[in-house]
């Protein structure tokens, strides 16, 4: 575990199940099934990190433990997307135009693995990389009394961070795990979870680290 | 210019100045004076892209072509700054013991070359990375009919990502500036600019591009 | 007219279609038809202003001249609503326990005579009074070039007035329309047309004087 | 006490004080004081109420409980403010016409009674009504580990309930002291207390009713 991590534990102490969320961003088929439309881009990162196992683990612990798992969706697209807007983003047409996360596709459904059980809160569609921005996000957070979220789910360099970005401005507490999100190359893997992400995050371990902490396993002490 | 930023003139056509603004991010001498606290960790991108020159010319374009200007200063340092918050990144707890951007102080002050004009705006301070967080940034482009915004200053990962992060998500059309921002390391800068910006942003371009650009050069074709 | 919004006339000019948007606030037949389950709270009100003749003319004339048309519809209830909620307010577990707006039920559908186009835009669903609360209604309007809004609908001093006060800190300028909306008591309009209307406001008019003027009828002078 | 706020309490259990903070909204002489600018337009109210006295009462329960005290203040006006806005308010240009609370006058600083104190926190000024629009406000408020608030000052139709209104958006607990604020007319007071703050506002109580619940006093029982 880096220090920057554990010299957070030693800050902010460690999760209180109650007052802690995970954040399921955009576990879609088209994400995370090796069919899926996007899945070719991220396939050599997915793997490489066992993403789905780790995905599974995490939320395994987090239900176990009565953490709340707030389902994060990315807009799903329909062929009309965008058709008046005036700045819709490269990838948002990008998206558009392959029908990526098609409305009543299975590409746009939740990918077996990740289906939403009766306790889970699904959050309103977020258009672009922020599950806060223009949802209701925030509110659920709040109205749930919790103060720190945990992400997982694709993309660790854009929907990840953007909610994990947007989150510490508006005064979570951030928790980034390495093996349970991917990108599409290792480069923004990296920019993801050691440039960007110790300017915003206040934890960024594995998925076995994060688990052993939530199961009760002492955090290990920060170098002198 | 790369394909990305030539496209995006084609679909959105150029800046129209009078619905364009400047956002002169931090430009604090603890940032951009070789005496400034944090000067030596930048140093030497900041001299690699020659970022005051840069900055300084596409401050002086805007102010020719009466484009809007706003200082969007990070919050000034205070000694008890955080004591009672729950969560406080890493970053923040830094910048207060070291008191960068110290408050009534000389690092804290806008560099000479950039001083605020009668004509400027000042956003309120920001707490962290983004300019639109717990700010009036949106409210004072709204009220000034702007809808296109060109960041410059400092860092390029941090606060630059983070408002036009922000400021994707809120509709604006976001510009980044290759050379007219500066960051710890040149992977942060690649991170930027070329991993991350093309996620966001509407158009990525060195200082010249854009000078040129807003001064009615004819923005080059696409490849086919 | 009042002086409050002719002088708001010569301060901001009269609307320019392109630029403007019709909200149109929880349309539901719960709301606007004599069988729904609210109607019989405010009929006085809206049988005595003529509510949906007036909506109807204020909405034809939108079309009519292309002003964009945007829903802005409220959470359709149900059974689980709030459970796990610190603070849902009166009125949220009051809806719930009557199953107002119910998902999927004809009482929160839209009104007969409020039926979607397919150029309408279809805002997410507010959880309580505001339309921009932790919605994309900010966003659509930017990305449509929006900057005034017109709100009619229902409840004027409850979803309506919240709307336009978070709307007018927002940047946006804001028209009521007396009787293109409604409330539970008479007191309760005059309470947000005559009381609050004009501190958030910039034109609070009748049906008949908007569509005058939205159809290039010159504005009246102001008093001397 | 009305039976909307004892049901509230029924629900939602009374304050805890580590969790709650008092807004003191625009103390600034030009309101509260009698020389002040705009005393004279609320005059009747203020000392029908006995506001100073209460506001008074009601910090000083707080600061007895270690409440955390917020300072709301409003924009402080300036010569040139609005000058390019396309927007702004009437009351926004009559109070830059007036210069009202205008930086640093004696109108524009906080009344003797109501100075702040070390601990306190003071919020950035807000440019028009609410006091979370534009500023830090909920930031401060998760960063204290804040849900609850409690609202006071001026005025109760304008800032107040505009602050009520989006922090109950936010997922706040909002209460309003009928007898700690004051507004224009009495109309206006019973618009903002009897028909719009039950739509929004968990508690709506007199300052000797918050005092006594806050030192302990059991909350009388609900009418069956």
């Amino acid at each position: 575990m880096d220090n920057h991590t554990i010299r957070g534990f030693e800050r902010y102490g460690v999760w209180q199940p109650e007052r802690t969320g995970i954040l399921l961003i955009d576990p879609y088929n088209d994400f995370l099934h090796p069919d899926g439309k996007s899945y070719f881009k991220s396939k050599e990162v997915i793997e490489g990190v066992h993403l789905l196992d780790n995905m599974k683990r995490v939320i395994n612990t987090a239900r176990a433990l009565s953490i709340q798992v707030f389902y994060v969706p990315h807009h799903r697209a329909e062929p009309t997307d965008y058709d008046h807007w005036k700045y819709p983003t490269t990838t948002q047409l990008g998206t558009k135009e392959r029908q990526v996360f098609a409305k009543g596709s299975w590409g746009g459904s939740f990918h077996d693995d990740f289906q939403p059980q009766p306790e889970d809160i699904i959050i309103k569609e977020h258009w672009s990389q922020s599950g806060f921005a223009n949802t209701d996000l925030d509110l659920q957070l709040k109205q749930h009394n919790i103060d720190r979220i945990i992400l997982i789910g694709m993309l660790a360099n854009t929907c990840l961070e953007s909610t994990g970005r947007f989150g510490m401005e508006l005064g979570y507490h951030i928790t980034l795990v390495r093996d349970a999100s991917a990108a599409n190359t290792w480069e923004m893997m990296h920019a993801a979870h050691d440039l960007n992400g110790p300017t915003f995050a206040h934890a960024i371990l594995t998925s076995e680290e994060l688990v052993d902490i939530l199961n009760g396993k002492p955090v290990p002490a920060s170098e002198k």
